[in-house]
């Protein structure tokens, strides 16, 4: 068992340890969001044929070489044909077949006029100009060649994608399955939201926090509840949780402490310790182990610094077990914008939100920073990293972070509010 | 009905005669990634009560007034409390209470010191120092103070703020209800990606795009699959997606030509027509029209130019719908990375990538950017904003964009691979 490691190492060692979950089909809008599991290969152009940008008439290039404004040239219209229906006739020197926007160039034409620059009369257009070979003419293939690859095994599945794999006729998908994670807070001075409070018990905020953030990736949470400060009750739940779930994740039982079990629960359930604590403040302390290939971790019982380390160790490994190629959280520099006063003699995370201000990336605190502040989770979007040994950081400082949440609305340069009035109430009366 | 306007004017149109759909109450973990439809205000401190920050012992600190590590003070611990219980004694001056981190500071203590500080000889600790009043105590509402609105209505509920809201006792989140969308995409050329190709025909790849989307920011999406490029078909889909749905988005049948029948189709469904045309490439032929206070919005049938326009006129309208407040696109300014050659006599939104180099935000195209071309919507997070008029626009050049996708992995600055090696063939057996 290592102690008191780096962040880096502990990210490393459980990172390495993640064998990603199996593969399976799932619908084109089901696919949305999670990781593909294969490369895709077009297996047809797209378009899959050429065909016409606009409405108008398909020709042969050189019949119109000698049109001018004072001298049309005049083809014959032999066919008219629609999108999605494709022209019965050959177009040949002297004729034309009227296409719409999508149909597929007819045979013997080789470029395109539209509909409004020409006369129509009868059977017959006029053509007042020349005409290049190729206008208006979208290539077969020019959105996507056959045989290119679109998307590569471990990226992540967005709507254009999807829309991508749609027009290439893919209706079922291969993704990596949901991971499952199990999550557990032990204490017994835990209440569930749903209880009545008492003297002396607060409510579980960590383990519906973590839960919700496993959903936000795309992972499917098993909840299971709050466990007494106990070895066997918490050594049970851990093997339940090994049972049903890819990783066991608790919150609690952590510290040094006289109902401090975790560590024992752990042992007890026939898993190997492989470190305890990491060398960051919040959330130093956080135990993780394996079984049979399954890891269990241990995270504070203090609700920030449970998010703070479920955001910097447990995101990655969910991302990573389902397939994602890069699973850590990306990084960030910039200028702090704050006054921090305390020294950090460990490594510290701040939680700050990025705020863009002429062009430069600030990096302002959300809040109070003791390891029980939930309150400046909300809106944090970044974690600023705090090098061991550090002194006061100061306004202007310029510092790192990693990306823990949504950092567009940063970016607002101004309201963007746009409604002169709310809408008025005798209006609700449809809904 | 207004002609070919400002993309501004249309969204201001149609986000004005947005009436957000019904609330509803939720549990906690399907909050996440929902909006709050009331302000949440704290009933409690959140903690409840002053709690040990620690494993230790309460005291009064003027017991130790004289104590150094000569002199150590000695107190009588008469009686020892874990978390979640409370103490039945009282502190008076000679004594002490044993706390577990999370304890309620016992009546009459003041101050803790930590047990690893103390040194306990049978009922007596011995401290070796002074203690300041209040140090370890958590005092209560530290985290948040009753009576503090803690979530404003009309915000994304995040994962932090679901923990929040256990931590409070809410077990059932007042949220606004998904807002359900109806799409549908005319056009005789069009297959479902589980159909077999067919000569003349593609696959329609808009409709699964626009529903990924939507259910991307949490609506519902109601598949009304493809109609026949004909009238009396398009009005009947138009009037069962009303029926069903809060609004009816379809693709295709809105240029000029001889099968474009949407507009046709939506007066016959007895709506009144908005706007035809936005002042936009790709994407300005789009129709809107609204009956019985429901809008309908017909887009191009070029799937890149339907997607955006779903990002600039729809996504802003169902965020609405859903309560949101702020329902635009964040904007975003920075450094032009390319080289677009043509001119833009209409406004034109160049699909691109945000990418940070040395702290500057550089805007790199995702690909060509004709109106068919999907294959550029992938990787695009920024939508460039030419204005009408401009020239061609060159490496270097300032420029505005709309964020529409995450634009976190623009700042990755290094690789961040952390693993040695793939898990091996053979590890692979447990899963």
């Amino acid at each position: 068992m290592k102690n008191n490691i780096q962040l880096e190492e502990a990210q490393s060692l459980l990172l390495n340890r993640i064998i990603p979950v199996g593969k399976c089909l799932v619908s084109l809008l089901e696919s949305s969001g999670r990781v593909l599991s294969q490369d895709i290969k077009a297996s047809t152009n797209i378009p899959p044929f050429s065909k016409s940008a606009l409405d108008g008439y398909a020709l042969i290039a050189s019949d119109t070489r000698q049109a001018d404004s004072s001298a049309p040239v005049q083809l014959r219209v032999i066919e008219e044909t629609r999108a999605g229906f494709i022209a019965q006739e050959k177009v040949v020197s002297g004729t034309t077949i009227k296409v719409m926007t999508g149909s597929p160039i007819p045979n013997g034409a080789n470029t395109l006029i539209k509909h409004e620059e020409v006369v129509r009369n009868g059977d017959y257009v006029s053509i007042f100009r020349t005409i290049k070979a190729q206008d208006n003419v979208i290539k077969a293939g020019e959105d996507i060649e056959q045989g290119k690859v679109v998307a590569q095994k471990g990226s992540l599945i967005t709507p254009p994608l999807v829309a991508l794999l749609a027009g290439l006729g893919i209706s079922q998908v291969p993704v990596y399955a949901k991971a499952k994670i199990a999550f557990m807070s032990t204490g017994d001075e835990l209440l569930d939201p749903s209880e009545t409070l008492q003297p002396g018990k607060i409510y579980n905020s960590s383990l519906y926090g973590l839960m919700a953030r496993c959903c936000e990736m795309g992972g499917h949470p098993l909840d299971l509840g709050i466990v007494p400060d106990e070895i066997a009750a918490t050594t049970a739940r851990i093997s339940r949780g090994l049972e049903e779930a890819d990783i066991v994740v608790s919150t609690g039982g952590v510290s040094v402490g006289d109902y401090d079990v975790m560590k024992d629960a752990m042992v007890g359930a026939g898993a190997e310790i492989i470190f305890w604590k990491v060398a960051m403040k919040p959330g130093s302390p956080i135990i993780a182990a394996v079984k049979d290939k399954k890891l269990i971790i241990g995270l504070s019982g203090n609700p920030a610094a449970a998010m703070v380390t479920f955001d910097m160790i447990l995101t990655p490994l969910i991302k990573r077990l389902m397939g994602k190629n890069n699973p850590l959280p990306d990084k960030i520099q910039g200028v702090f914008a704050d006054n921090f006063l305390k020294a950090s003699p460990q490594r510290r995370f701040l939680r700050a939100k990025l705020e863009r201000k002429d062009g430069v990336d600030c990096l302002k605190l959300t809040g109070a920073q003791a390891s029980g502040i939930l309150m400046s989770m909300i809106g944090c979007n970044v974690l600023v990293d705090i090098p061991a040994g550090s002194g006061p950081v100061i306004f202007g400082q310029r510092v790192s972070g990693h990306i823990v949440g949504n950092i567009s609305d940063g970016y607002h340069q101004e309201p963007v509010e746009v409604y002169e009035e709310e809408p008025k109430r005798e209006e609700l009366s449809f809904s």
